[in-house]
């Protein structure tokens, strides 16, 4: 899975802004590949990126239209269907991170055929996987894990990422959700792995590499969720960790979805961590807490931070306001 | 998913008796669903079950043939494909525990159709499951972990079931892989569903039950197995076991496949457990031991089972030679 940029991003009719969050992620992190947006009569997002039709988005350069919205109800309306063939016509791959596949609309999956197109359904991988191996792997590797899911770890890597590759270190950003996928051009939706196969996919996902490059590996859910646990710690093994970053939202009330599951102190999520990460790799260690301020009074936020790099002597930052300098400073 | 017994066990060509472990297990733990074997011939492995033909062992009441025999290479070679249509057009049903599907063999495909029989591929689930709601659940479960794969939790599993059932206590099986379906009757084969919804499945394989009736869910896999302890994880969530039982193979030099990774300390083994097991059920504990003697030197194994009694403080026993009367007297 090689998604080709530049990207059209198609905004379809969004209802607001939040359906359109994947398109946002991607012209955030990666505005050079985005050459603008294609909106349908209706639409109510904006990324601030250029209006531009299919032909003129083709003649800027554009080789795939990437759908970075949430259809409603899990169905392509036949306004979406309609541009998504112009566009496999006008030459343009399609990609899309939703829970039904593009290729399974007859018309698109025909379409593209024809004109010898591909279509990207990214949270669906799209080949087999290993059993794990455990081996050791040269080059090293950093994963964000959090206290809960939705709380940054997408974030905080692709804003590690972002950091290290301005200091001109060797460095990946391996994706493993739809949204991180798109961003990356590639990627294993790993929630959507059999699960025999979770750490044998992270494997294949970030594979060996110089001694001195850094992949960073991006984490799913929790150690943590009662719902996805299992992927948490698949992931973990197969990433073999030489760095881990706690991600954390301070105001949560509960775990995402589980009203009935309070947060786990952070010390708690740091040694569950620690301990289950150490059998792919023993030197395994944290580097620093990444901190979601974004639901906190503003006052409240630098004593916050301070506190918890007090009591965890470890970097802690705002990925969202202050990018993540120290936990780079810290890697090196 | 359930499968009609009695069954006639297919042993086909088997090379050997290790080859036909399957359907041996299934002789073992339900004799009175097996009404016969049917060999091919070269078959080198015997049940000590009365050979049959099909005619025969319709007759005598069967209603599904179990595969219970590994295919060479993952193919179904002629002989057994001739044999097993002939089934179908006699009126059984088809169940096979193998990587390769019945299902995908196009005579099997339309002769089930065409006489209405069933094909059960019981490693491939047969249904979506939901996200794990983390919610308790009424009714009791007990879940056999263990310090490697293959280290006897099926059949310490059924073991219990045995004893309990003798004692007139309300229990289930809830089995987790493919022989443990077929011993069951049903199933899920836990480590073929997709990530996301392992710690669902096995909420939706335990349901809610009567306050005093026990549910034994089949463990897979250890929470120290690089490639699968995902797996482990999810199902000890979805589990919420009140009671816990290790599993342990003292012999062996290495984790299950994987030569540069130590056994855990059973001691580790126990603390990991019920840490990663309190996020689901906060009351769960160690019910005993269960220990796999078969590689043993028959002079070390009272001294050794002694010893773990006397350091764990909890029950512990070979189910193989002596029963798990003490784990039950524990639960009870």
């Amino acid at each position: 899975m090689a998604i080709q940029h530049p990207y059209l991003l198609f905004l379809g009719d969004a209802p607001d802004q939040l359906a359109a969050k994947t398109a946002q992620g991607i012209a955030h992190w990666r505005p050079d590949w985005c050459v603008g947006q294609l909106s349908l009569e209706g639409c109510k997002a904006d990324l601030g990126l250029p209006e531009m039709t299919l032909e003129a988005a083709r003649e800027a350069g554009a080789k795939t239209l990437v759908i970075g919205v949430a259809n409603r109800g899990g169905v392509f309306s036949e306004s979406w269907i309609t541009v998504l063939e112009q566009a496999l016509l006008l030459g343009f791959d399609l990609a899309a991170g939703l829970h039904n596949r593009l290729a399974d609309v007859p018309v698109l999956k025909a379409a593209a055929e024809q004109h010898g197109r591909q279509l990207f359904d990214v949270r669906h991988p799209d080949r087999d996987f290993e059993v794990a191996s455990g081996k050791k792997r040269s080059g090293r590797r950093i994963l964000a894990v959090g206290t809960d899911c939705s709380v940054g770890k997408m974030y905080t890597a692709l804003a590690l990422e972002k950091e290290m590759k301005a200091r001109d270190m060797k460095v990946d950003f391996r994706a493993t959700g739809q949204t991180g996928i798109l961003i990356a051009g590639s990627g294993v939706s790993i929630d959507a792995v059999v699960a025999d196969f979770i750490s044998g996919a992270v494997e294949y996902l970030s594979p060996a590499n110089d001694v001195d490059h850094w992949d960073i590996v991006e984490g799913q859910g929790s150690l943590f969720h009662a719902s996805f646990a299992g992927v948490s710690m698949g992931l973990l093994h197969g990433a073999q960790p030489d760095a881990l970053i706690l991600c954390h939202e301070p105001t949560r009330p509960h775990m995402r979805g589980l009203p009935d599951y309070p947060l786990p102190t952070l010390s708690a999520c740091i040694d569950a961590n620690l301990a289950a990460a150490r059998l792919t790799n023993p030197k395994v260690h944290f580097i620093g807490i990444a901190v979601n301020t974004s639901q906190m009074h503003d006052s409240a936020i630098e004593a916050y931070l301070r506190r918890l790099e007090d009591e965890f002597e470890l970097p802690t930052v705002d990925p969202f306001r202050e990018g993540v300098k120290p936990l780079v400073d810290r890697l090196q």
